[in-house]
């Protein structure tokens, strides 16, 4: 369907926003949900004269992770085009990843006698994972043509990325775990699965062997295990696939990072929704298409605290009639999941929607929540159908055959 | 899907009679739809007791052409069996097209020194272009083994059909347009991209060459340029897909056109929705399925004009008793796609249908809208489930699995 939305672009002028409230959809305590607690006057009454309905990021009853829920919204297919777990620890630690890269999450582990005593080195503290991971990187910057870049997580993860003097081919990655999953075994070999894997998998072992040398004398970091090799999805730039010019408005560096894979433009943003609305109002001028990203909502639901969830959705609806005052040819304001605070955690719930366009019926609901949502014009749709709904209304679509 | 339909078929002697208000949907003008500023006390009537829903003709968010449109409603997948442009022309000109046929979107154009100095021949008047296609036809009826049919359009446009001796192989027509889209180029030759199209390609270059000796000394239209060649989608036909004789009833070239494709019967059908109601009437006993085409609705949607598709509705909605009079088994009463007069153009908004049969609960909509149509009991669904559900309610269809 991307195929078809592509063959069938027009550009003009009109200017598209997307709010994603993180793990914005929530289920009942006592009675209410997160969003029908909350006094949201400003949501409610764009709810009133807009489309609303719920999407599915996946499919029913699959929990998204943030990666497949973004890609959803932005009209990929998140079955079709998964995006591996190194790639997703790099962007989660700020880096950038391009063609040219394969990315891998790694654990700091203690190997003793060859065999791996403790897969995750007694859990580190992260500051100690700080100043080893700045040790190695300064040890090992370049093994033959290829760049490494190491960046340290939280207690023993960190990720690295190896890059390439030019863009890998897409089986590039097919490289087994290096983690025997249990204490007691010998680490696994970097496998190749491919003879285009091949060549990273040779990076990869000297990339072991020159690591485990640096960290021979730790106590407990001793050694590394590496799993999640991957490089870049092979999928259509967002400019690329809508004739759009994006701009992403992120103050987390794991949204900047999934906006980055798709080429949307995603300079740091610092400071609250006040300071990324700021930032959307400062860009308006050069961009088409505007991903802005509120993540507190989620951390709240995650937290599985109904106040502090229900409060940062109040503060946004607050913001929003700075929003509404830039006049955006089509605004909409949903979420990437949801995380309901009776389950601490993303869910499978289909997540509210409300899409402000010139070209919608209005009038089905009452109220911005997911029961109200349910009686939208919208019905309950998948996610990548959120896309051409917007560009239609933007009047960004020619017609289909003749 | 239209595979699983065609194994489970039983015939009977129920009737289906399937009405299409053409560009049905609409969006709202001062707080109302078309639809539901219309007087319809009967199309009320009959929702209240009827199945109701609204369906999507391609994607969300994406607008179809009649073609497409009809397609969908026919049961066809429109993206999987798209219709060339030179073929829709070519039937919106009353020609009738086999397997046999090529179909060309044709332009009057100006040459000068050898390069186009006016690709549309100055929008020459539609009464010369007609004298001028006379002309041509006369001078060229065949080339080779192959029969050259050339109807004319609206002032510089015009149609051919190269009619083949045998059916085609599908990659027949796959030759580029020989329009350089800009003036002051030179034409491009009919490039053939297969072997099979070369032979359809020394045709159309046969053709050329002929056209333009006869119309060398025309002051303006002195060329011609061909776009779109074309042939008969690889699709079944309507009989064997279903196991019903259809007839269509369409006081339009375009519709009867789009119906013979399939090979539904389709003769000449002049006058009003009454005239068309009588023809379904006095063919009652001979066919199983009818499709009964209402263009005027679109029309005025197309024009921007609320009262004349309003009032449009209004004498559908008045004749509407005189269908419910032959009591068919299944009435189906939708469009083929919304033209809101809002936007003065087809849309993608989801269509509204009734769907009258024996088999359905009723009892969710007040009245015949869109809006009263989301509470419908059919949802909100793709095009191509109308004809499984139609034949379903005539009990056509036979248990899936034991």
């Amino acid at each position: 369907m991307q195929q078809i939305i592509n063959s069938l672009i027009q550009k003009n002028s009109s200017k598209i926003v997307l709010v994603v409230l993180d793990g914005l959809g929530g289920l009942p305590v006592n009675g209410k949900t997160e969003l029908e607690a909350a006094d949201t006057p400003n949501l409610d009454a764009l709810a009133r004269t807009s489309a609303c309905g719920l999407h599915i990021p996946v499919a029913p009853g699959i929990t998204p992770g943030s990666g497949p829920g973004h890609l959803a919204l932005f009209g990929y297919d998140p079955v079709a085009c998964p995006i591996g777990r190194g790639i997703l620890e790099a962007l989660g630690l700020g880096m950038e990843i391009r063609k040219t890269d394969v990315a891998v999450r790694c654990n700091y582990s203690t190997i003793r006698d060859g065999a791996i005593q403790d897969r995750r080195a007694g859990r580190i503290p992260t500051e100690q994972n700080r100043l080893l991971t700045a040790k190695l990187q300064k040890a090992v910057t370049k093994i033959d043509d290829v760049n490494v870049m190491i960046s340290a997580g939280m207690e023993h993860r960190f990720a690295v990325r190896f890059r390439f003097p030019e863009a890998l081919p897409p089986d590039s990655a097919l490289i087994a775990d290096t983690d025997p999953q249990k204490e007691g075994l010998m680490p696994l070999p970097p496998k190749a699965a491919t003879g285009n894997a091949g060549r990273v998998a040779a990076v990869a072992e000297k990339f072991i062997e020159q690591a485990s040398s640096v960290l021979k004398n730790e106590e407990k970091a001793n050694f590394l295990l590496m799993r999640g090799f991957s490089t870049m999805p092979d999928i259509p730039m967002f400019g690329e696939a809508y004739g759009m010019k994006a701009l992403a408005i992120a103050t987390y560096p794991m949204y900047r990072g999934l906006a980055r894979l798709i080429e949307m433009d995603a300079p740091i943003v610092e400071g609250g929704v006040a300071d990324e609305i700021n930032f959307l109002k400062k860009n308006y001028d050069k961009y088409d298409f505007f991903f802005l990203h509120v993540k507190k909502i989620d951390s709240y639901g995650e937290d599985g605290n109904f106040e502090g969830k229900k409060e940062r959705i109040e503060e946004f609806d607050a913001l929003l009639p700075d929003i509404l005052a830039i006049k955006p040819d089509v605004l909409i304001i949903t979420g990437d999941h949801s995380t309901p605070v009776a389950m601490s955690g993303h869910s499978w719930h289909p997540v509210p929607i409300i899409l402000k366009g010139p070209y919608v019926y209005g009038g089905f609901c009452e109220k911005f929540s997911e029961r109200e949502c349910h009686r939208g014009e919208l019905g309950i749709f998948p996610s990548v159908h959120i896309m051409p709904l917007a560009m239609a209304n933007a009047m960004r679509l020619k017609k289909f055959g003749a």
